[in-house]
């Protein structure tokens, strides 16, 4: 039973990975096993490959890759009661305890004790089956195929910071970054009530995709104009109600508050390494909110829901897929970082 | 300059009102005229046409009737700043006492010295000009139609339910009444984040133009079959996030809580003459919030961005628009209330 | 090992309850054994010795009485991490399904699995020991007393109550009925930042003591002066910010929105059994936000935290202790409700 | 008519000012003319007299200093209601305009065209008579002397900031700084419903002072003792709920995410005239929110509201009062800064 195998910096193999096997054989009560059947590639998935650690998080022994998932249940433990051997499913990469403090307070998202996917020393689902809990395995609509299942972990990241900043029907928003982060942000912006959705980036090509995405979105190429110019000419020099950093770029996250309206949120979705500078009398004239982004907590059920009644549409950013077989040379594609790729999908053998 | 004037119950006619004409000549330093273009009738306008009063407003004196209204500026105070001889725009037919508590609040919507258009003592604009403050005057995108904009006033009342009820994305919806209402609350319910909304009626009419509207919307005909039942069937039992009552009838409002969620929000738009019937149990274990909506307050410009950007597409509202001459005979039709129109409009003549 | 067991309805007796002991024999891996101290008698209680159920909660068995309990931990389970043998400790007498989906999203309280001690068929704790989940035992901070502790339970009513109506600091505040459950309630309303609080009663007696626990308690005898009349005289005309309802009387529910303020939230903690009397209009005009309280969730560490600090102080509500063996004298006096007894304790023996 | 002007940097002195006087001459229908009875000497007068500017803002010509005011009314304008001659009252320095967005939105503190008293080119207060909007001067209680009266405008700082942190009754606060605007954070926090607020300084004295004020204020000496690891070890590692920064040094700022809890919120109060370094990682990690004060609005009656009734006491941190005729002595211990004067107030002859 292959898997894809990270087995240092800059090395991918094909092949088996037997101890998962062993380690998965029994099943607890309340968990399932899914076959898996579609994988997206994720910027992390990528940045363990070319760098071998992200932060604190290093790769020191061979990992198995791969968290953006869907697949078939074939199996469940004796206390399942809302999934079915047959079911549809996709499924959340992290896992918290359930007894600590965070996960009771249900903000499961900040509970340090979380084990994630693909994140060292876990393993993640570039290999045939894995074993889940069911309390973070969720059956598909009908209308949702695979490949949108698999998509809905990114979009989870969209959605969530959505519904931190809080949006009210007809705010303006800024989404810095038209990578797939940004781009998930910009859709869930909108599903969650932008009037429209102001989109940054310097490569024109993103912005193309981005714009291609619906009329309500405004692509911003801000290595030839600047953001809050344009914002603050197209709102009566109000600013935007809401701003998302999706670049994690530091030079981009110290102009945050700029194009902000008063009493505007902004929300910090890229991940930044380190500390960045944050223009206090800024952020302090306008009163802005500033809320601070990690991963996502009761969205799953939500994304399907948008996706399955069309709410949100996913599929544009599909824009390629391989056969399991070929993963390697998706990660070698994917290192690359074509611009008019969004998302990469691999598909496993069913 | 002939008006539409409620003479008194059951008689309408389309006169000189000269009245209006002298207690407007002049235009205060903050003011703009209006020369009106479009005004769609609203079921209170309908309403003092066949009874003669709401509640405790009564017609005692010819009244001019309309309050949707969008026209083109013609002349502006010394003062205004925002507007623009030509400017194409659209009107909140309430102002507040701008030194009220309320108002300074920033809830002038609750203000009780609002003065309403078509609200006895105060006139409304079906007539040729108007006068009317330039902070409630909202300049129109160049995408959104005379017609579009007439409909921002009833648009109002549905973003104002969707705003109060703090719609997160993804969340599932059930709009009570295919009315009008109902309609404009569905749209932007979906526009603030439901993944779906159910729209209740007992007419079949009204629910095939519910269901018109959006692959997101799906009619219940609640003389067929019970709501909550259909409801937790198709949520696992969860039940609907947030629930709008917009039918206005007392029937409607003492089961609201039935299709709720735990947590879950009820919205209570439908205006009710009477205390209604409160299920403080069916409230108390879901631990549900109840939003009571009067009106809209700040969201005029949201309306209008929405319809620029297709956030939100009311054009499949508007069913049937009367010239100014044949004013009467829209007001006789629209007292018959057939199920198929949904908005009817008249255009003045420009 | 003597319990205070309700045989029927009228019928109390102290007598050893076997059964209990040979179930709770085990401890859970995640379980500790409590030796209870002192234990708090509630209205609910007595309500089951009077009338032999409460709604649909019927007693056909025999069953142990009380659910305000403090005591010490005299065994832990093998998983547990912080609780040890010998500390003080007070309890959650409600215990939901952790893995049900309100527990997950962390609103435990509206779990309709939870199974409550002294609500049939569930026992009580008025006996000498009890198992419980560690998750739901909370250890008391040195400065906090058993009779202090076994408060925790109304307590956390009154402050969930606050906690949900988002009291803003220096708001106006209205409790209807100076009952426990009121006067929990106007203390966490001036923890929660309430400039002052006024209660209401028909009882004079009732009325002092709430009056004696603040120079910011109002008392309002509402059978000698109207409510509403005095606090709009008293706030301008403007009204109260939250309005909670804690006498579970229909009359006094139907005349909530009477004092309460344009934007202002009421608050329903009164449980009622029948469908109470909601003027909407009133509710409409005010934009009224209800909310609907159950119970409490996350509360208990938030009432030690503030008895520790002097934040809140509960002693002066503690009017009686009876020691356990004069148990069925004290549910006899309760029976009368004297209204010089806010809160009656007995004490176990040690 | 004296006044206490600020030549230019390093100079005062106490001279007529008639340009104030014929400014002033006429009453405006909205405005009050107030006999100034009591102003506080804030850290901005200090600086301006000290450093000449604060930030943008510099001293080009003679201004009168002062903005924290109490006083009687003395007239009133035609259509003044709320107000009458005699009345005892304090001011709000801030006049925003009336017409603005922010304004409207009942965010005025954040409206760009606000004018402040002793900001330039606006003159302050130190001087024997004002004129005033009648909508940001408030009638006092009874029971809240002058003295009270003119420590409302900094309290309001404070309670602002407790009502933008959305503090829940048994929140674990933590207030960086123990200066004036420290304390009175610490004290609208408690207010708010904190159980307990740590409050950090370098500086014993002003520790001792901040511990004086309530039992359940804790001091910590951060030049002793690292604030993350007090406030974890007595938090069972969980961390405080809401962190207010009030230092204004960048120092501090940098470290406000160490003692903060999984999805706390941080509020920063202290001005920074230069960006500050974020530790955005640590923000992520905790899903923190970040509230930036500025100023305070709506808040000057919830002040008095809490002056009266008791819910706040700020006579404890008025520690000096001098004479008007002595004002230039007072600026001059002020410049000082000795750590035992809290808040030094000036009192005008009657």
């Amino acid at each position: 039973m292959k898997s894809l195998v990270l087995e240092q910096k800059h090395e991918l193999s094909l092949r088996d990975f037997p101890q998962i096997d062993r380690e998965e054989e029994v099943l607890g009560p309340r968990e399932v096993r899914i076959k898996l059947h579609t994988v997206g590639i994720c910027g992390s998935d990528v940045h363990y490959y070319t760098h071998g650690r992200i932060g604190p998080f290093v790769v020191t022994e061979p990992m198995i890759l791969g968290h953006e998932a869907s697949g078939t249940v074939i199996e469940i433990g004796d206390e399942v009661t809302t999934l079915a051997v047959g079911d549809r499913v996709c499924a959340e990469p992290g896992i918290p305890d359930p007894n600590s403090r965070a996960t009771r307070l249900g903000i499961y998202n900040v509970d340090p004790a979380v084990r994630f996917w693909a994140t060292p020393p876990v393993h993640g689902i570039l290999r045939p089956t894995c074993v889940h809990p069911e309390a973070f395995t969720f059956k598909l609509p009908d209308a949702v195929s695979f490949a949108e299942a698999a998509m809905v972990e990114p979009l989870a990241v969209g959605v969530h910071a959505a519904t931190k900043a809080r949006v009210k029907p007809g705010d303006i928003g800024v989404v810095m970054g038209a990578g797939p982060i940004g781009l998930v942000t910009a859709l869930s912006a909108l599903a969650a009530g932008c009037a429209r959705v102001y989109v940054t980036d310097l490569a024109e090509k993103k912005l193309e995709i981005a714009a291609s995405l619906s009329p309500a979105i405004v692509p911003v190429n801000v290595g030839r104009e600047t953001l809050a110019e344009r914002v603050l000419a197209e709102t009566d020099g109000w600013g935007a109600d809401v701003v998302w950093e999706a670049t994690g770029s530091p030079k981009a996250a110290a102009g945050v508050f700029e194009p902000l309206a008063p009493g505007g949120c902004v929300t910090l979705i890229g991940g930044q390494p380190d500390p960045i500078s944050y223009d206090a009398g800024a952020a302090m004239v306008r009163e802005a909110r500033v809320e601070n982004i990690f991963r996502y907590a009761h969205v799953f059920p939500r994304c399907l829901a948008m996706l399955a009644s069309g709410a949100i549409d996913v599929k544009p950013l599909i824009t390629r897929t391989f056969a399991f077989d070929d993963s390697v040379a998706a990660f070698e594609r994917a290192a690359e970082a074509p611009p008019e790729d969004v998302k990469m999908q691999i598909e496993l053998p069913q």
